[in-house]
C-alpha cells in the first residue's frame, strides 16, 4: 500500500497517475459535494456517487445497487472521499464488488488519516454492535491531503487528536509531545504490519475501546468523546490492577483532561452500558477483556495476548472516577 | 485447505476434530433438515440455522442478523451443509462476519463437491447478474461425503456431470472416460492454484459460461441445463473461429447430447438473452469474451488471457445450431 501524506495532493497529477487506464468511481460523503467531490470528479473524469456518512447496511446496500445497475466491470477503481465512516464502508464495498476491485482511500478527517484509512480494516456497524460486518482489504493507495483538514469542524479534529494520543500511550510516547500525524501513522503501520489479522499485537489499538465503545453506545456521543473517557478509565484500571504507576496516570489524566466532556456523563445510561459490555463479553468468549498500560508508551504484553480479563468489580471501581468527576479540579 | 473426499465422513470423528475448541454454527439447506442437518447438529453439539438454497441478498442479510443477534465471537466456526448455493452464501457470510471466522464446507451435491466448494470463491447473485457480490475466502477444510450424493435428485446429479465434462474439455481429457470426481477436483485445484484471483488461467473455468449464463437468464432453466448448451455452443464457436476441429466438435456434441434439453429452447427469450450478454459485455470492458478450445482437453491460450473477443455475428451463427436443433438426429 502506498501512503501519500501532504498538501495539495487531491488535485495533483498523482491521483490521475494512480488511476491510469481504469474506470474511476468516486464515492464521497454527501457533505463534501461542493467542497471537493464534484470538482474532483470533473478533474478525474470520474462517476460520482454521494453517500451519507453512516456506515450501516442501508447505505451499503443502496450504494451497491446503484453501482451494480451501472454494470461496472473489473476495470473499475473505487475512490473513497470522506471520514472514517466513508473509507470503512467504501473499502468494504470495494472488497465485495465483483469479489474485489482496486481501491484508493482519500481520508479527509484527522481520525481517518491516522486511524481508519491505515490497517486494511473495512466494515459497517449493525444494530448489534460496531464493525461486526466487514473484511480485511488492502487499498492500492491512501492519499491523505492535509488541506482537507483546514475545513474540519473542531469536534472532528478532537476525535483525531484522541486517537493520536492513544498511539502515543500504547506505542511511542514521543507522539504525545506535539501530536505528530506522521508519527501516529508510522506507529499504526508498524503495529499493523506485525499483526495484520488482529491476532496479537494489533489488539493494543483497542486500548480505551472496551470501555469507550460501551460508553459510545450508552451515552450516544461521538466516538472521540467516548474514547477519551475510555483511555482515562482503562489507564485507571491499569493502575488498579498494578501495572501502571499512579504518577503516570496523573500525566495521562492531565493530557486528556481537555477531552473529557460532561456531555458523556450527562447522557450516560447505566443499563445500556452494562448490556453493551455483556454483549462484547459474550463475543470475546465469556470475558470482558481490556488492553492495559504498564507505562506511558507501552501496552502490557500478557504473553503476547496484549489484553487481559478484567472483572466487573474492577470496572465499577474505576467508574467512581467517572461518576464523581469534577472538571474544575 | 484440507480436502476430504469419501464415504461416511459427516458423522466420523474427523469433523469433530476439525472443530475442536470452537463454537460450532451449522448452516444448512432447509431441505436437509431431517436428512442430515438436525442429526449432525446434535452430533457436533452445534447451533443449527436452516436457510433456503437461494444465494441472494435477502437470505444473506436474514442469516447475518440471526447470527449477530446471538453475539457469536471470533471463536466461532461456520459449517455450510448443502449445495453450491449454500456453500457460496455461507462462505461469503463467514468471510464478512466479524471480518472473517473459520469455515468448513460440507458440500452435498455433485456440483458443489467438484466445483463450488473448490477454489475459494464465495458470493451471492443479484438482480443485475450472478455472483456479482462476494469474496475470495479459503475454507479451513472441505469435507465431501459421497454418501450425500445417493439421495441426490437426477437433475442435480446432471448439473455436476456437466461441470465434470467441462473440466475434461478444458484441462484433462481422461476425466471424460468415466467422469471421475477425484480427477475433476484435482483439475480444478490445479487450475485455481495457478491463478487464485482469476486473472489468467482460471478463466478457462468459464468455458461454456458466457453463452451458458445468458441462456440461464433467458430461459430461466437450471445452471446445468444452460451450461450444457453453453459448452456445445462455445465448442461450435471454437470451430467457427478456426481453433477446434469439426471432428472434435462432433465428439463433444455426442458426449453432451444427453444433457441438451428441449426445455432450454422452448423457454428461450431472445431479447433477454441479448440483454444479458450486453450487460456482461459492458462489465468486461466493452467486449463479449469467451474461452475457446483448441482441442479436447485444452483451452486456447491467447497469450495467457485464456479468452478472446467474440463478435455477435459469430454468436448468431453458432445459434443456428441451437435454433435448428433436432434431438432425434
Amino acid at each position: 500500500m502506498e501512503l501519500h501524506l501532504g498538501r495539495k495532493l487531491l488535485f495533483s497529477p498523482l491521483l490521475k497517475e494512480l488511476c491510469q487506464k481504469q474506470k474511476i468511481v468516486l464515492i464521497a460523503d454527501t457533505r463534501l459535494k461542493d467542497l471537493y467531490a464534484s470538482a474532483l470528479a470533473r478533474h478525474l473524469n470520474a462517476d460520482l456517487f454521494l453517500i451519507s456518512n453512516q456506515k450501516n447496511e442501508k447505505v451499503l446496500i443502496s450504494l451497491l445497487k446503484q453501482l451494480l445497475a451501472k454494470s461496472y466491470g473489473k476495470d473499475t477503481i473505487f475512490l473513497a472521499l470522506g471520514g472514517g465512516s466513508i473509507t470503512d464502508l467504501v473499502g468494504f464495498a470495494a472488497s465485495i464488488f465483483l469479489r474485489g476491485v482496486p481501491l484508493i482511500l482519500l481520508p479527509t478527517t484527522l481520525l481517518a488519516i491516522c486511524d481508519a484509512a491505515i490497517g486494511s480494516k473495512t466494515g459497517i456497524d449493525t444494530p448489534f454492535g460496531k464493525n461486526l460486518i466487514g473484511s480485511f482489504y488492502e487499498p492500492k493507495a491512501v492519499v491523505a491531503d492535509l488541506d482537507t483538514l483546514d475545513s474540519l469542524p473542531e469536534e472532528e479534529r478532537t476525535q483525531g487528536e484522541v486517537e493520536i494520543i492513544k498511539m502515543g500511550l500504547i506505542h511511542d510516547p514521543s507522539i504525545l509531545e506535539n501530536l505528530d500525524i506522521q508519527k501516529a501513522i508510522d506507529a499504526k503501520r508498524f503495529i499493523v504490519s506485525k499483526d495484520p489479522k488482529d491476532q496479537g499485537l494489533r489488539r493494543i489499538l483497542n486500548f480505551g475501546h472496551t470501555i469507550g465503545h460501551a460508553l459510545e453506545t450508552a451515552s450516544e456521543v461521538s466516538h472521540g468523546k467516548a474514547i477519551a473517557w475510555g483511555l482515562v478509565l482503562e489507564s485507571l484500571l491499569s493502575v488498579q490492577m498494578g501495572y501502571l504507576s499512579p504518577s503516570d496516570f496523573e500525566l495521562i489524566h492531565k493530557l486528556l483532561k481537555p477531552f473529557l466532556k460532561e456531555e458523556v456523563k450527562k447522557r450516560f445510561r447505566k443499563e445500556v452500558f452494562w448490556q453493551s459490555l455483556m454483549r462484547d463479553k459474550k463475543r470475546a468468549g465469556g470475558d470482558v477483556r481490556s488492553v492495559l498500560l504498564d507505562q506511558i508508551g507501552r501496552a502490557a504484553n500478557f504473553d503476547g495476548n496484549y489484553c487481559t480479563r478484567i472483572t466487573l468489580t474492577q470496572i465499577e471501581k474505576a467508574f467512581s472516577f467517572f461518576y464523581d468527576y469534577d472538571p474544575s479540579i
